[in-house]
């Protein structure tokens, strides 16, 4: 990199720090972003700094929200009897987006997973227990991947869910096994919501 | 997109413009960019900004720098006999990472490639003649990639240079055929370099 410019430089060690990103794909990147015209930087590092300091996380449901509490859990004509159980914020996203769904929710912040070192511990569980105990939930959807992962996942809040009264489903039918939420049909999640069944 | 918040939505989308990057990718990257620490993201700004700011062309060799004329250029201890033409700033980079070469540089801004609508005209051959003509160059080293589009590009070189009454290399064995310049390793590099041959 000695021949590039400092600024370019520097630009490629951040873009290098990017999951997915390597040394040359950075540069390549880089290369393309210092040779277009400079509103297309511009508009990125804008787009980030608004990002930086404008998302914050919704106190109740922990999704990604501009205020807070979110839209969505602000939202009066939502059914606050139903409350759906998601591992991530792009999962949240592609409920919303498949429709059909007039609950609310709450954002995990993972999956059960031994091999990356996430026990009951690194999950939001307390949040949990405090959002169904504290507005009126009557049925927990649980929207876990239907991956082991996500699977282990559900069959843990069932249990953590146990004493507090409420009914527990996990979305069923529809969902290819060893899939990824984000990535499925609209149509497909819309079929899972229905044919939710109650968790033994 | 529906359920993200605007800024987060808005980052999205300038990401997605990024070449290699498909909306799937750009939302994977937003969410870990805007879930990780604030500092990452506002640092991923900062650079872009700066390099939109400082990052300009060298009036000389048309290299990427931050001060006209290039530090390269600028170089009195550097060989004024010596060119090697390169097609792009990342090939020149390569070149200079390789160490060995004392002379200057010429960056051509691409290769010929008629699939792509690179003619003659889409090249800086203007700026190439000026520069052989007023700096007491002697030897025009021509280091396009050794694919036939940068083949092709070297013959045209030759033939643009012909008149002036330089000599005319071409970077030789070494480059396996068929390679990008810029992934060759330094060694092989400096090798193609010494065995350069005069082209006729």
């Amino acid at each position: 990199m000695a021949a590039y410019p400092k600024a370019l430089q520097a630009l490629i060690a951040e873009l290098a720090r990017l999951p997915g990103l390597g040394p040359k794909s950075a540069e390549r990147l880089a290369l393309y972003l210092v040779r277009g015209p400079v509103q297309r930087m511009r508009a990125l590092a804008r787009a980030l700094e608004q990002a930086a300091g404008g998302v914050r996380v919704c106190s109740l449901c922990r999704g990604l929200t501009d205020r807070d509490p979110c839209p969505i859990c602000d939202d009066p004509r939502r059914d606050p009897r139903l409350l759906c159980v998601v591992e991530g914020p792009a999962e949240l996203n592609a409920m919303e987006a498949a429709g059909g769904y007039r609950g609310r929710y709450y954002v995990l912040g993972g999956a059960l997973s031994p091999a990356q070192g996430v026990g009951p511990q690194q999950l939001e569980l307390e949040g949990l227990v405090r959002r169904v105990r504290s507005s009126g939930v009557r049925e927990v959807i649980l929207a876990t991947n239907p991956t082991s992962e996500g699977e282990a996942t559900a069959h843990l809040l069932a249990e953590v869910l146990a004493p507090l009264g409420v009914t527990v489903t996990r979305l069923g039918y529809g969902l290819p096994v060893g899939a990824d939420l984000k990535y499925v049909d609209g149509l497909t999640l819309a079929r899972a919501l229905e044919s939710r069944r109650r968790l033994d």
